[in-house]
């Protein structure tokens, strides 16, 4: 694959950057120096530079960057310049926060369908979302040939939504259950680990007593 | 500090085992061999391993690990086998989801009063749990001496209820917004990445295209 170049650590990094860019466009700032961000982000120089530099943007001597094009470089760079549809599967209550969930347009997801087992649930509009039967979930995303499936429901119930999509040709999968997802290799799975947060947090915590 | 020796990746798989190790036991397995963990879970045998012995626990050669006395090695280490309270600070979406998301008590957290700013929510309860005015936060919070305070509040509102958790004492924090927070080195800050997490997924299939 020609992305081993970037490293994990660097791709995890950018959506603070661009948060960090973002709300100083939003205080009417133009241009930043690497090491402002370097002390505001408590990152080092030289690993902001380097960070920076995946995204082909290089910074001007005095004038360090322009606030608008950094953002633009690392929205391109993510592919976050455009909306990819995605399609939800489980509209309990974390699938229904994520739909709630504006800021993710401006991380170019789209969420554009929902799906669920429970009849209550089924024919209803979660913020602006219809809810669907699981079982119309392979017909519609290979209709619509969506590439990003969210997993939000059970432990449980992960692998077998997980196959579901496989069939449905899903390109990649953001599982937020905590299963651990057996799926082709040509398909790619994102896991959100809340639990390791909470691990390092708590393990933390424990020390300080 | 004491815990300069375990390794952040080891503490963030921890909870992959402990999930796994629960979901044996539900299935009624009582041991497990280091080397079907590290198949299952696709993590390398040697890592398994090591990961394992910060926990102190230690397998026994053709018998592997019993599963009981390992995911009580683990909950202990990560002081998941009591709970500790913890208030969550912004009632919307995500804080409401959160609210609901009961496995949050199978490691160790027990969120018992919420905060928000809208009055419509002040006085109401969401999956059993208080929401409070924002201006009772750190009166509450000292009271009742909650170390945890969890923020789901927008990125602009994060430092001000940052400040307030710090004023009222609490120890670690949460932090699910996209701000990063200035607070006291004393005081432990966990960040939420859903954004990294994000990144990732949608530069791996920029990739693909």
């Amino acid at each position: 694959m020609s992305d081993v170049k970037v490293p994990s650590p660097t791709l995890r990094r950018l959506p603070k950057y661009l948060n960090y860019l973002r709300r100083l466009q939003e205080l009417g700032e133009v241009a930043i120096s690497a090491s402002t961000m370097s002390r505001d982000l408590d990152i080092q120089h030289t690993q902001v530079r380097k960070d920076l530099a995946v995204t082909g943007v290089q910074g001007v001597p005095k004038v360090g960057h322009k606030i608008d094009i950094l953002i633009d470089a690392i929205e391109k760079f993510l592919d976050w310049n455009t909306l990819t549809p995605a399609v939800i599967v489980g509209a309990g209550n974390l699938g229904s926060a994520l739909l709630g969930y504006r800021a993710f347009q401006r991380s170019g997801l789209s969420i554009v369908e929902a799906f669920d087992l429970n009849q209550d649930k089924i024919g209803q509009k979660l913020h602006d979302v219809t809810v669907y039967h699981i079982d119309d979930l392979v017909n519609h995303v290979k209709a619509k040939q969506i590439p990003i499936g969210i997993i939000t429901v059970s432990a449980k119930a992960a692998q077998n939504v997980a196959n579901l999509l496989v069939d449905a040709g899903i390109q990649a999968i953001w599982n937020f259950s905590h299963e651990k997802l057996n799926v082709p290799p040509s398909v790619i799975v994102e896991d959100v680990e809340l639990d390791s947060s909470l691990a390092e947090l708590s393990y933390h915590l424990k020390q300080r007593h």
